[in-house]
């Protein structure tokens, strides 16, 4: 076999099953090996920004990290962003990035670029193959460094491709799986517990799930303390059924004021919180900097075993967890607004939906609605980077083909990366997508009065930045210049019968919700 | 003044007077600055993507740098492989990106990453200004470092933008011009011209004039030398009245053939040919190995300069060049094709167009007529990243609102930062843009066989990676969507009488050619 079919096999050895592509000409071995080796689902993604949320996506839902194939320097610097929201989501990916052959290099031909470079700021682990029989350690040492929750990216020179490899492909690696949290770290955080003091249970990282939260919502009820979910955790059970908790707030202000009690904070799978941004005269930390910091479980530790032993260990087996009801929202009438596509989500949304949302501004009021709607996961953005949502919609409807995925999506975020509506219609996803048309860079104006400049208040030329309505854009006609069905509401009445339908139906689809903007 | 308007200010005061934005939350000093300092034109656009591909057309069309506003690594992660493509086009460019305020960095809050370590890879110069104070000197620098063709990339932290700068801003930098060319370098090219080896004269760079052109040509009939432009420059002239000198063939089999007598390479402005990409036994350098290599002038020299010289040099003084006539091919019928698209535009290319052309395989067909055409400028893909085509002639338009610009495209080639097109119509430029719609990536169906995988014939799924056909897309409904008047052509009497229209009017335009692939 050549380097090609030997990186394959060895990828599809150690259960990596989907690869995100955007191949080129230094690619073409990789491509032509797709046709020799089994169990690879190579799905074709228009712009690499796409198919590196689509690979987080994917990683989130399915536990396990999916490959990506791209072109030279320029394909990873357009998957770069995505790949930077994954790594600060602690989710795991394998990057394939196709390279000059390694004696092509010193001619440097227009796509010559420092790759490693470029891979460096948003990799874990980065290496270059030099030989076709070395690539086959290689994409398993990728794998195993991918791990559970961090970023491989492996350079594949186009001889290291094309090249003979007597070796063949490696076998299975074992990637060690979430850590135990010590006992000892577990008895103190008891010992915490049961100190007084004003506590906070701090939840969050690459997942918050229904048990976790259920665990925790019988410690902070036999401890007095107090528990809440970081602003944007990667992955949220969420709706009827999970546990009553809080977010935290993503306004600094708010969230430090919301915390200002706090004597001690119990961080499971959280960072220590911080403001998304700086402004003038608002703190960075959002604890208060006297607050005692205990990290019970980081992102990549059997959290709920660690809660599971607390739980046991506060003697809080049989307390009843405090979780929400199932309490649907009526539907809304009249002119469409943020809030009323809120309430015909939550009412209208299928048990075991993946919701995925990067609905900025709007979606607060989305949140706030679908807190008892039917149990679904909720994905959010972990990065700051935006141009994530329809991606990881996309990656999350090809590992879960068994469930609808409800893309909730602001205008301007939606913008970055609409090419993903393409491949949502070519892999016939079931994904509904609703954007959230409010003609703005909504976030932006009230950052703009956040961080004080020119007294909070925006000139002409500073509010033609943040506007987007000029022209407006018509998500309709995009979707379906892409071949996604769409269809566009300005009434609550419109959105309701058009959210039912789609909730109703399978494929992709998209609704482009006339909204105000929440402010 | 703050720290934001200090930068605008000596940017203003250096010429800049174009910035390229898609801001966020750490750039909202800078945002509001602009209503405070008067001289700069802001443009927004939806991507990364595409501000750097347009600060590189305007670039190539004004003959000096636009600014870009970038928000953190991400967002220069965007922009990354058309800042790629600017650098290897010798083209210059002073990007601004906002970071977090200096002291919030500690905090790694979701947006936080190693900016200069993605800068670095594509950028000649890379600093992160630290004080208030100091930007002023910083933007100075930057644009003094830009020249003529470099990339500057210039961090600004939040603090940095909002602090008070009792400084003020920067005077004028005096940034060298093209470096004269000695005259010594001239005397040896007119030895070397008449020692009877059969030498080439190879042009190419950033820009080839009409006068280079001309100059050349007189050169080649005094010394009986050939001459030949390199596959892609960044600029070059074209059409009735410019020296009739060929382009080197893209595929490395061909243009290493049609070299391979060559005994003597004069470089002017060119590099030294090489293979775009790696090919199992074909040679990555373009001539023969044994060849003399003598550089006559690099791209940022006087190129013109120099030529007159060794005109003089050479008695060529005289001697009348051979240019192209003014002929226009006829208007074809029946089913669209690439060949008849360029026979229209050929034939209705108005006097001093800008031709953007990434229109890949099907552009070759379209070169080939516009050879003859009325005098324009072509603007070619200098990095091989795609994706640059529509960015780059959103730029063009901005720099020369007089001119009109018409951008060849390739469908695939467009999808990559397809958000151009608001822009083009925010910005109400005058582009007519030709989608050449095979519903392939063509020229990877072409490499597929180069590189000889699989014996040149794709499989199924090999095949299925390079055809976008599923579901073709319509660029109708997009340019709609984004407010750009669209229609579409599949008859030559369709296209004929669409772009004749386009030609006869002005404003944003796009014409979905749809054609079979050429091959």
């Amino acid at each position: 076999m050549n380097g090609a079919e030997s990186l394959l096999t060895t990828l599809t050895n150690n259960g990596i099953e989907v690869c995100f592509t955007n191949p080129g000409t230094s690619e073409m071995h990789f491509v032509a090996a797709l046709d020799e080796v089994e169990g690879m689902r190579c799905v074709l993604c228009l712009f690499e920004g796409v198919l590196s949320g689509a690979a987080d996506g994917y990683a989130r839902m399915k536990g396990k990290p999916a490959s990506t194939l791209l072109h030279l320097g320029p394909g990873l610097g357009n998957a770069l962003a995505n790949i930077h929201n994954a790594r600060k989501g602690h989710v795991p990916m394998v990057n394939i990035v196709g390279d000059h052959a390694t004696y092509h290099l010193e001619y440097d031909a227009p796509l010559t670029a420092d790759i490693e470079g470029i891979a460096r700021p948003v990799s874990h682990w980065v290496h270059t193959s030099s030989s076709s029989s070395e690539i086959a350690r290689d994409a398993a040492e990728a794998v195993l460094q991918a791990g559970i929750g961090q970023i491989s990216t492996l350079m594949l020179p186009a001889d290291v491709s094309w090249g003979d490899n007597p070796n063949g492909a490696a076998a299975a690696v074992a990637v060690p799986g979430p850590a135990t949290v010590p006992a000892t770290r577990v008895d103190e955080a008891a010992v915490r517990l049961r100190s007084g003091a004003k506590t906070l249970i701090l939840m969050g990282g690459r997942e918050v799930t229904a048990a976790q939260g259920l665990l925790v919502s019988k410690i902070t009820q036999v401890s007095g303390s107090q528990a809440m979910i970081e602003v944007l955790p990667g992955k949220v059970a969420r709706g009827a059924g999970t546990a009553v908790i809080d977010r935290l707030a993503y306004l600094a202000e708010l969230a430090i004021d919301s915390l200002k009690e706090v004597e001690q904070l119990i961080l499971v799978g959280a960072s220590d919180p911080v403001s998304f941004f700086a402004y003038p005269d608002v703190a960075s930390a959002i604890a208060p900097p006297a607050c005692d910091r205990f990290i019970l479980a980081g992102p990549n530790d059997d959290i709920e075993a660690a809660l599971s032993a607390l739980v046991g260990a506060l003697g809080a087996t049989d307390i009843e967890p405090q979780s929400n009801p199932l309490s649907l929202p009526d539907l809304a009438e009249g002119e469409l607004d943020a809030g009323k596509v809120g309430m015909a989500i939550a009412h209208y949304l299928p048990e075991n939906t993946v919701l995925v949302d990067e609905a900025i501004t709007s979606g607060m009021l989305v949140n706030m609605f679908t807190a008892t709607a039917r149990p679904h996961d909720q994905l959010n953005q972990t990065g700051g980077s935006i141009g994530w949502g329809l991606p990881a919609a996309l990656g999350a409807a090809i590992a879960c083909p068994d469930r609808k995925v409800v893309c909730i999506e602001g205008d301007g975020s939606a913008m970055y990366t609409i090419q993903a509506l393409w491949t949502m219609a070519r892999e016939q996803t079931d994904i509904t997508v609703v954007i959230f048309n409010n003609r703005k860079y909504s976030i932006l104006e009230m950052e703009f009065g956040r961080t004080g400049a020119r007294g909070g208040i925006p000139g002409p030329s500073a509010a033609s930045m943040l506007d987007i309505s000029s022209p407006d854009m018509d998500f309709v006609a995009m979707a379906q210049g892409m071949g996604v069905a769409a269809t566009r509401a300005t009434t609550a009445e419109e959105f309701n019968e058009q959210f039912a339908q789609a909730m109703a139906q399978s494929g992709p689809r998209l609704i482009d919700a006339i909204v105000p903007t929440i402010f």
